[in-house]
């Protein structure tokens, strides 16, 4: 046993850990995704986080990873490593390929779900699927590959610790093209023009989902270092634990202040958003500014929420407040704020200038790149649910039952038979 | 590469990863204490659980901590880290401060979370924020200083590893002053003097939070040596496990044969309060020991909240008898079977009468800051709902909305309206 | 601090981790269960695995783990470390006994979870108590015995590496014989020879179970290495990733194009199918492998469902196919493809002759000790609930309550009262 040798087995156990725990946060966003929609969606909501961690998953495998990390081609894209063979020699050393593309693959997995949100309710499934493996394979790989793989970006020395911009930034734009493309949800606007209320269909569910997010983050924060040695981790995790509290703790309040009452979705939402916002700069800002980073994320997803129903845009769990504009912020908190570079900390302009040259690349690849991948799909499927289906659900529509059978007995076939005068509230 | 350097790493990733699983406790707290109570007040309860985890840490983080862990005055409070900044020199050096303070946050916001529950479904809001801001800046991090923090208490040999008596029974005495300064919720005893039935709203979610806590506490016993080269690890894991087992096994075995049915809080209780038990002691006693502990804290929690009925106080959740008796009782067991100084172990009085001295100062600090924090709250706020807010619910009184809505279009303002003529079960 | 201090520390951490992870599968059973049995029978479910892990824990402590890992005696049986005392020097050496201890009883725990499906909704809560004591104290620890604690098989070259067969194909077949010896629950299966529809009463509770198996098979797979230090660590843990991904979306696809709809709980169970299949060779094939032997288990679980339904064998959660079938191929795979000794790798017939006679040789013990162990039981208890108890349903019959009661006020006595005309679907 040497030193070198238990060096290399504890970066490989907090890596599989810190994976695992990522991977964790598929369960989060299914059920906070679920707690959010409407009852008769609960289920379709599911599968598609389901269609993410596995078909995502194989896709990534075969051909996302090698555009992501094999080996650079002009700053544009890898070459090698398909089906993980080929040769990956130029990747970490620390730690086997194997380990690292399980926590890369734990990141796809995070991006896809993120745009699984804000198409809820009323996206065709196998349109769906199509676009999963169009995101897997080739949206987020090329631009993670700028970024992460030694390319373009990552040469002109734009920062991002865990994925504020390549993570949310992207997934969240990604969002807000497909829910722009595919529509609001029928009835959601009425033609007076003002929008109807949509209650959580279970906020209980939602909670678990967002504690489970949480907890999966100081994994997808701190796991970032790959090296279990790295001795930014305590820093990582507590300015992860700061930004998190600031965001629950501003909404929280700023709720109860103007609403006279807290509202439990944007407190939920509020906290995920500090967490989106500390992603990029965890590792590179002070823990007082963590709890700035986090408290502005917050005020900008409220606002950020108002904006979309302002602009009659759909997003029924908020993906594009959470995701982009949190992820936007603390992209360019980083040029703001890091230590070494930082507008306000060091008078430098050319981090700044840096990370929001970086930020805008990737918000236009997302939203374009998925604007033409659904065109491109609905080519040959259409991208909605049909209106029948929609009203009847995407739980009896694309898997044949509800979400919950309160039911004591078994069912006839006439208990189960889909029908479309299903229960009002 | 040094092995000083690799044991940092090591002992950092220990410490977080522990921390996120003690954080992931209050996803267990949350769904415990919803799946218990009625479901008008579901959303209430999640968001103190939220207040603990946003606001709660804010707190400690500028003041709570360095009160606790600051440079010692007199054994009696801290006096630098405010912020985290000043001197904390002091502090276990093979891990930063950072580190460190994540691990304690965890601890301090399990906690407020434990007094949560016994206000449930009848506190005013607003009066939760403001007695969360004191528990978490003073009225814990005072005590935990005495005990943890080169205080009296810790001068004078007090042992507790985890927490039996600095968490539990200081938390679940402060529980006990807030629900008799509370008073029980209304309908909850009739004028007869007999009580009603308050079945859970929701056990599976119930047990959800059971699972979480489980996993959590073994972050919080073995993640409390703040070492992975302690030696005793194993030792506390399995302490940890057959403690919870016997509370789980004598509960469920004891309302098998006196009621004739396995009694599923009882049993989710019995667990938890074999874990509170061996919390204090989980790296001093034999595993057969362990058994013991686990076995009469269930006993106890069992014959306590038979008490609480008895006297008509109203622990909606049980966190006196789970949390207060099975600490208590864990803190002196210590003094009974320790290894080095207990009284059964080695005829000695000495630590049991220590034990015992530390447990009565800090049940009392915790029952009276409560009161008092209560008392100068009402100056202000009520603490307790109004009438009306309490019977349509604190979901919809603090929150404007209920937990589920089981429906499949979205509502118009008619179905939203919060109303006080709301279902009858 | 020398190097072999700090090896033993991390071994240390590593096992109690993934031991906290396997444990809080436990959570994911329940789950998974109660979600995909009717609502009147879900307390029940979760109770049953409170058993497992509480009633079982204690046994394994007392009994099991003496016959499983004590001194062998013939090849046959352990013979020392009763209460955990006694001569086990023989053990592993690099953690504590303590350690393994917690760790092995982690998977004594999942394999009786795997039974307690297979005869929900209808089983005598006191005759699976003393199953649960049976399995926990003898079936278990001496088949275990043969394969990993220098038994026979283990002596004859028998490999699997995380338990397909140990766990799985034991648990899976021991779920048959106890579905046969019990047989079907009342109305499953008609008259006229067909099945009524059985719809899970709660799909998004079982894919939170779902979501906790899958992270906890991380720590299943992986830390069965015992040492973080092992370089396989990294492999497995993305063949366990690749397989579970392969049988979700081989499910998922396969649903889709054959019924028109994906069906969730096939590809629920098709994940979980990948990750009994991969759980024997994970640390022997290649990543391809992985994937091959996920899809080929999804689609053995697709059809083993079908046979069951086809033979009038009531199965509620499936856990003949998801175990018991994946399970036995996953056994069999090694002797395929292990790169040393598979017979497609190296052309040897030896090691599968082995792997098939071991697999015989569990499937053949779980099913004929369980048979008889019921068989006992019944000689004192019934072991199926009588009719009438079937009929209001467990939770009312054993438990008291009903898992859910949307009330908004407290309950008076008349409301409680169990009642046999209990609420049609």
């Amino acid at each position: 046993m040497t030193i070198n040798h238990l060096s290399t087995g504890i970066d490989t156990i907090w890596v599989v850990l810190t994976a695992a725990m990522i991977l964790l946060m598929e369960g989060g966003f299914a059920l906070l995704e679920a707690g959010f929609v409407r009852h008769k969606n609960n289920i379709n909501i599911i599968m598609k986080v389901f269609v993410d961690i596995t078909i995502g998953t194989l896709c990534f495998y075969a051909i996302g990873f090698a555009f992501m990390y094999g080996s650079d081609a002009s700053g544009i894209i890898g070459t090698t490593g398909f089906f993980l063979s080929g040769d990956l020699s130029h990747l970490h050393p620390s730690i086997s390929t194997d380990t690292f593309w399980l926590f890369q693959a734990a990141f796809v997995i995070a991006v896809i779900s993120i745009v699984s949100g804000a198409v809820a309710e009323r996206m065709n499934f196998r349109a769906y699927i199509l676009y999963v493996i169009l995101m897997t394979s080739l949206i987020y790989p090329i631009a993670g590959h700028w970024v992460w793989g030694n390319g373009w970006l990552d040469t002109l020395g734009m920062e991002d610790f865990a994925g504020s911009a390549v993570i949310h930034a992207l997934g969240g734009s990604s969002a807000l093209a497909a829910a722009l493309f595919i529509g609001p949800r029928k009835g959601k606007f009425t033609s007076r023009g003002t929008s109807t209320i949509a209650l959580p269909s279970n906020l209980p569910l939602a909670s678990v989902g967002a504690f489970l997010l949480w907890f999966g983050w100081f994994g997808f924060n701190a796991g970032s270092t790959l090296s279990a040695s790295d001795p930014r981790i305590g820093h990582i995790a507590i300015n992860t634990m700061l930004s998190a509290a600031a965001g629950g703790a501003v909404t929280l309040i700023y709720t109860l202040f103007r609403y006279n009452r807290s509202d439990a979705p944007a407190v939920i939402n509020g906290s995920l958003a500090g967490l989106v916002g500390i992603t990029a700069g965890c590792a590179y800002v002070s823990d007082a500014v963590a709890i700035l980073i986090g408290t502005i994320s917050g005020l900008l997803m409220l606002a950020a929420t108002q904006w979309l129903e302002s602009k009659r845009i759909d997003d029924p769990v908020g993906a594009f407040p959470v995701h982009a504009v949190s992820g936007a912020w603390g992209t360019l908190a980083i040029g703001l704020f890091s230590s070494s570079g930082g507008l306000l900390t060091t008078g430098h302009w050319h981090l700044l200038s840096i990370q929001l040259l970086g930020l805008i690349i990737l918000c236009t690849w997302g939203f374009f790149c998925t604007w033409l991948g659904l065109t491109l799909i609905k080519q040959w499927i259409p991208v909605r649910a049909s209106e029948e289906e929609e009203e009847i659900g995407l739980d009896i529509s694309y898997h044949g039952m509800l979400a919950a059978y309160q039911h004591h007995d078994f069912l006839t076939e006439e208990d189960y038979k889909p029908q479309s005068n299903i229960d009002k509230p």
